[in-house]
């Protein structure tokens, strides 16, 4: 499917759910923007789940997005369970804003819905010469080193750097070993996973990726206390802390699921799911045109890195998404057939041309 | 020893080595913390190697710490060669009275030296109910995924956040599996490591920690792929980027060694060793009170969740540290009858009392 097809499709089908134009084009944007990327866990197979959410009441497709609180730098929006997208771009926009006056400009947002790959909005900085930040924390399915419980998300970080001639630096990774997806496949393929990703109910390892849906849990990076796991657990608490406590969100084991058929926990402390944005203009620190260039230096000095020798090269953060990237603009997006099959009905439901 | 004697001590010594009265108290309160707070490899043990940089002129003992440029939320500070805690610190408060008038403040630092616990910067946002955040990069002794080439160091982040009744939330590590220090130990001990922690000068995983003194290097956190090494490997790139392209310090492969008997890499990019800090005002987000409200309530649910049966209870970040703390100062620090007696051998070379 070609990529423009791919975002009117979107588009069109959002529209049909009862999303305004403007809305329906971001959320398109953002799926179809995991699509090219190469990450399609975030692209058109969670229209499904959307949907299903929207129908459910759980998703408000008429939002009041709007900043409750603001200083200097910073600000904090609240989403009225938008798509999580919506509140995204406002969100990261406004830091864009700040940072043009402050320097930095630093956004949380509560109430808000999953929003897609953490990078889009991080993405969004650099044209405007700046770095973007972008984290959000998600249903609870890591256990903090030492535990059995499921307190945490795979709480991702994204964050892009501007550069001169080279490609932008972009971070995007889930702060675990391991994404939910993942294991899902493996499982529907009945093939085992190596250790250290996972453990059992009672906190063993487990090669089984069907372990979390009988009382496992992913493992934090670093997988065990002595390859540094209470690290892996740090930073998913911070992203955790960094999406809630700043924004008035709910937390780790109380955010809400993303899915129509799972009930929120009862009585959870804040307001619904939450992310933090940051913006940080080059020019705040260094001239625009020394710090790109120094980008490219430390870029290109990282590429010249002599390989294993299985290896070709060693990979900059943001190469394998890039190279995905050109692939996909010159051949457009693959869709599984078994997604591309639900979408059709869904396309059908909503009475739209797939 | 007494934690007043340990004060005392260190600040006579660096006074008599040339420091200010002031400088020499702040190196002095920096890596005593170290001890109180159980991170011996950054106490006390640094004091030679400290005065051997001075002694080498690789340490300025006067230095004319200056901000070079500014913004509302933003600073780069020039350290002109000084040790790291006096760039730091200065860093650090600069960034907490800029937070205090725009929300937050974020300053980098260049031109500066190892600056021992990166928790001392973080903490010091505590007592003005702010959020801090200190990053440093170090010594390049870590290979990026699928390279043998030793491009980053074990690049430490941490972030404190502050609470009502509970004690604060305080996470500092390195963002690697496992420290240098911890690897010298084991050598000296003759003992093996466990794999995933180094790998040997191909790339293959070793359980030698002598290996990176013969062309090895330290895993990234994840330790390899299939464990999302690559994730870890975008954390401490970050740190590394953070700490030297916006205060134009040296990067990576060029961070200057922090031991006198090793020789900066000639035409490096960059000045010197670089740090960053954050702080962010509670309020800039949330009421104060309902802030650390919240962190009380974050902190009580984690500590609830349910240890894996050869553990009594899931720990916060912080906690091994205040517990260790609480230890010291009842009981006093205890330094290794090795490193005291180089101490020692210090203090007779600068007529100071130990």
């Amino acid at each position: 499917m070609k990529i423009q097809e791919a975002l009117s499709f979107v588009e069109r089908l959002f529209v049909a759910a009862g999303c305004s134009s403007n809305h329906a084009k971001i959320v398109a944007d953002v799926l179809v923007a995991a699509e090219t990327r190469g990450i399609p866990s975030h692209g058109l197979m969670r229209i499904i789940d959307y949907l299903g959410m929207l129908e459910a009441g759980k998703i408000n497709v008429n939002p009041n997005v709007k900043i409750i609180h603001e200083t200097v730098s910073t600000a904090v929006v609240d989403g009225d369970s938008c798509f999580g997208m919506i509140a995204g771009t406002m969100a990261m926009e406004l830091a864009i804003e700040k940072a043009k006056k402050a320097g930095t400009g630093w956004v949380a947002v509560r109430n808000s819905n999953h929003y897609g790959i953490a990078g889009y909005y991080a993405m969004m900085a650099l044209k405007f010469d700046m770095t973007g930040i972008s984290m959000t924390h998600a249903n609870p399915l890591i256990a903090p080193t030492f535990s059995v419980s499921r307190m945490l998300g795979t709480n991702p970080i994204a964050v892009a750097m501007p550069t001169k001639n080279q490609p932008p630096f972009i971070a995007d990774f889930a702060t675990t070993p391991v994404a939910r997806g993942k294991l899902a496949i493996k499982e529907q393929r009945g093939e085992k996973i190596v250790s250290g990703l996972v453990q059992d109910s009672e906190g063993n390892q487990s090669c089984d990726p069907s372990i979390i849906t009988r009382g496992g849990a992913i493992l934090p990076l670093g997988s065990d206390y002595e390859h540094g796991s209470h690290k892996g657990y740090c930073m998913t608490a911070i992203v955790d802390l960094f999406s809630s406590i700043f924004s008035g969100a709910s937390f780790g084991p109380f955010v809400p699921p993303q899915v129509p058929y799972l009930k929120p926990k009862e009585n959870a402390p804040g307001k619904g799911m939450g992310h933090f944005f940051g913006a940080i203009s080059c020019d705040a620190f260094q001239p625009v045109d020394e710090f790109k260039g120094n980008m490219d230096l430390w870029i290109e000095t990282f590429r010249a890195s002599i390989p294993t020798k299985n290896f070709e090269k060693v990979l900059i953060p943001g190469d394998p998404e890039r190279l995905f990237e050109e692939k996909t603009k010159r051949e457009g997006i693959t869709i599984i057939p078994e997604i591309e099959k639900n979408i059709k009905e869904i396309a059908v439901k909503y009475r739209v041309d797939y």
